[in-house]
This record gives structure tokens, sequence and C-alpha cells, in this order.
């Protein structure tokens, strides 16, 4: 997917958010806003959104000074959602259809994002979990998620964000004993995990875990590691988590099944799907 | 008043809100943008907002090849509030207090606005008027106003935008015989109101007009016209309606009362107002 000109705006309402998030020095926010437009100069709108997104928080922690801006959100993200995690499974388990509610559950986490959605409160995560179970998901996209699941034999799951790989877990424990590699970025950018948080979420603990060998905050295939490009080839489906990897993987002629939340207008006329939907959408190539 | 961070995002998506409006040609789109993020890194934070939208603006019509881009959405929206005037006046005449709903109904003029609302619809400007008589401003402010205008002897009434100036002159017609002045901007930008406009919603049948000299949308003295600056000098009693006239003049040692709708959080923070209000603000300073 390329990079729509309403991207634009939002990159540079992100920017202005995340420099808020990251230091009250009203200079040094200024200076990131001075730096991004600069940066912004050299925009390919060819590329997809995640392309620009990682320059311009690369270039918001160089100015910070900080290899990993986010990583005091990350750990606070996890650690909540680890909080709430027996009460979640216990939700699963007492559920009629478990893998339904772990699924959903599973896209809800994808509201975790420092992104798209700057003004994000992880405190509210119990009542995006709530709602999302009780949205409604066309019956034929989950069915159709669930045979593909039931038929698979190598299982590719990309991860997202932090806090979200949480919810990643409890959809991952009810698919086991499936052969499943789950995949993190290969460096720190926004609040996108790393092998560290696959490691404090017990995510390590559950399945082998890979990184994408980039720190695209989604997959372009051409910055990705051997071993990562190996396991997706070999993969007979794989399980998209987010935004950012719908928007770099959604041409892909590859069996893949994207699990987001849609957060902005551009997302929702790509996807045909209402801002705020969480939705199941297959790969349209296959 | 300065530009402030959040203007930057605003800026932007004010500019591609401008370009859809003005074209149906994406590449014309993306031509505005990529000239729009060259023109603001030469961006003054010193200098209040209206000096880059009449950057932005001037920038953009340069592009779409037109000295006056919104030269229909203006002559539209003066002609939906000419439409309702007989209505407007009458619920004017017939209210307990006709000073108040007049006041009230000129600052609701104030949502058309193509700067800072892009998204504003015309065709809503009765809703507006109808939220706008049941609205709540401090007494403490009307009658201050109120008191002001009866005790004033020369005022000047700096107008904002295309419809609102019929608003603008159901107010005036009702301050009637006093000594007004009425400016308008001294050339085409946004939506704001020249000499045409003036002629068009029959306001230079009531009261002299002048222009500001400048084609600021917002009053800078010191890019206005030596007539503009005299009738300001002689003027006790200054009324600038609109965002843009209270972002240039705020600072001011001049009795002013300022009419507005407070539309984007920046003015909310200065004016201590939440966004939507429609406000009386007296100038701090006298």
């Amino acid at each position: 997917m390329k990079t729509y000109l309403d991207c634009i705006p939002c990159f540079v309402r992100q920017a202005l958010g995340a420099s808020r998030r990251l230091t009250d020095d009203v200079a040094v926010q200024e200076t990131i806003l001075r730096e991004l437009i600069k940066c912004m100069s050299k925009l390919d709108l060819n590329k997809p959104p995640p392309y620009m997104a990682r320059e311009i928080y690369r270039l918001i922690g160089e100015i910070v000074g900080k290899s990993d801006p986010f990583e005091e959100i990350k750990d606070q993200s996890n650690k909540i959602v680890l909080d709430l995690y027996p009460k979640l499974k216990q939700i699963i388990e007492d559920s009629s259809d478990p893998f339904v509610t772990a699924t959903k559950l599973a896209i809800a986490g994808n509201v975790i994002d420092y992104g798209a959605k700057h003004d994000f409160d992880v405190n509210d995560i119990q009542r995006f979990a709530d709602e999302a179970i009780h949205a409604q998901i066309p019956s034929e996209a989950m069915e159709s998620f669930r045979r593909s699941v039931s038929q698979a034999e190598n299982i590719l799951y990309i991860g997202d964000n932090a806090g979200e790989i949480v919810f990643d877990r409890l959809l991952i424990e009810w698919l086991l004993p499936k052969e499943i590699i789950f995949v993190v970025r290969g460096a720190p950018i926004i609040n996108d995990i790393t092998m560290v948080d696959a490691e404090k979420t017990g995510m390590s603990n559950l399945v082998p875990i890979i990184d994408s060998g980039s720190d695209m905050p989604g997959i372009m295939l051409e910055m990705c590691s051997k071993t990562f490009k190996e396991a997706y080839e070999r993969a007979d489906l794989v399980i998209a988590k987010g935004m950012g990897n719908y928007e770099t993987l959604s041409e892909e002629m590859k069996h893949i099944f994207f699990l987001l939340k849609v957060k902005c207008s551009v997302a929702a006329d790509h996807t045909g799907h209402h801002i705020g939907s969480i939705i199941i959408k297959k790969n349209t190539e296959v």
C-alpha cells in the first residue's frame, strides 16, 4: 500500500504527539518538528506509510538522544496487560467459543499503538477488551480464519506492539500445539515489539521467536533478514497484526490473515471498514 | 499571539483540505503539499498563525492558478446566508433582547471558516444559528460589550469571512445610527471578505467600508494601510470578528472586543474557553 496525502498531516501530528510524550522541553519539540519538515521533503509516496514513519521515529530518537525512546512506555504497556492476563485467560476459557474470543481479544490488543493513535491511554485497555468481546466480526471472515488456522502446518505470526503481545500470547496459547513462529521487529521503533518484549511477556517460553531483521514498523521484505525471509517463505499461513504490517504486506502474493483495528481514514478507505472496526482481512491476492 | 507547535499539523491539514476543495487533481494536491513543506521550513513561530496561513493560501492560489481560489465558495456562503437574512432579522426583532440575539448570531456566523474548519458545510448554518441563540454567554461579558457599544462614538468593526458578513450586517443594523466603519481584507485570502463581499451583501449600503490594506487573514498593524491605521487609531471601540483577528490583535493596547467561535485547541488554551464555544472576549490589556 502506498502512502496517501492524508498520511502527511498525520505524520506531523504523530511527531508532535511523540515529541510531547518524550520531552517537556518545547525547544526540543520544536527541533523535532523542524527536522521532520526537512525529512518530509524526501517523502516517497510510492513507499508504504511505515517507511516514512520509521524515518520520523528514528529522527525523534536521535534528537531526544535515545535509541529506544518508547522503552518505558513499552514496559508499562506490557505490565498493564500482563496484570490483566489471568482475567483475560479466564474470559477466553469460559466463553462459548474460545477461538473467537481469543481472536477478538488479539485484535483488540492492537489498540495499543503510539503511532497512529498517539492519544491512546493504556489504562483504557480493559474497556477496549470488553468492547472487542462484544464486537461483531462477520462470521464468514472468522470461519475462514478458523479453517485456515486449522489446516495450516507452519504459521508465521507477525506481532506489532508492546502490550498487544500479551493478547497475541493468549491467542497463540489457544492455537498450540500448532507449529508457530512469532516475529518481532529487529530493532526498537515506536512502541513496536522487539526480542526484549517477547522475553518480558513470556512469549519466548511459548514459541520460537525470530526478528524481522529490520527496524521497520511493518514488513518490507526487501529490508528483512535472510532468516525472516526463509521463515516467511516456509510458512503456509501468515497472521499479521496491526496497521503497519497490513500497510506493508497487503499486496504480497501470500496466504495472509491481517488482524487489526482500523485507526485512520486511509486504512478505513483501503480496507473498506469504518474507523474503530476490529477486522480480520484475508489477503485478496490469494 | 505567537504560532504554537500545534498550528503546524493544522496548517498541513488545512492545506490538504483546501487543495481538495479547489482541485480534484491528486497530482496538484501533492504539489501543494510538497511546496507547503518547503514553505514551512521558513516558519517563524514568533509571528501569529495568520501570517503563515497567508503564505500557505497564497501558495495554494499560485499553484491552482487563481488569484481568488475561494471566490465561488465565498459567493455561495454569502448567498446562503442572504437567503436566511429575513428569517434571522425576524428572530432578532421578535426576541426579548435583540442586542443579545444579534450579538450571538454575529458570533455564530463566525463558524463559516474554510481555514480552521475546512470540513465546515455552509448548509449547516441554520443549525449553527439555532444553537447560537440558545448558547450561554456569561452575562458579565455581554453586558460589558453592551455598555462599551453604548458609550462608543467611533466603532471600527473588523469583519472576517464571507457569509459571516451577513450576520455582521444584522448586528450593525441593530447598532445604527452609531458611527461605524466596517473593515474588509485588502485582497482575497482564504474565504475572508473583501470589498466585493461588502457590496454583494448590502453592507456597503449601510456603513462606510475600508480595507485593511493587506491580504493577511487577520490584522498585523505593520502590514496595514495608512487609511486603516488612522481609522484604527481614531476608533474608541474595535469589534474584531473571528480567530484570525483575535490571533493578530489580542496583544494590542486598544479597546477591543473579540467576537469569535473557538475552533481549535490553541485558541481554546489562549482564550480559556472550550472548543466550540462562542465567546465575547475583551482585550485584557485595556
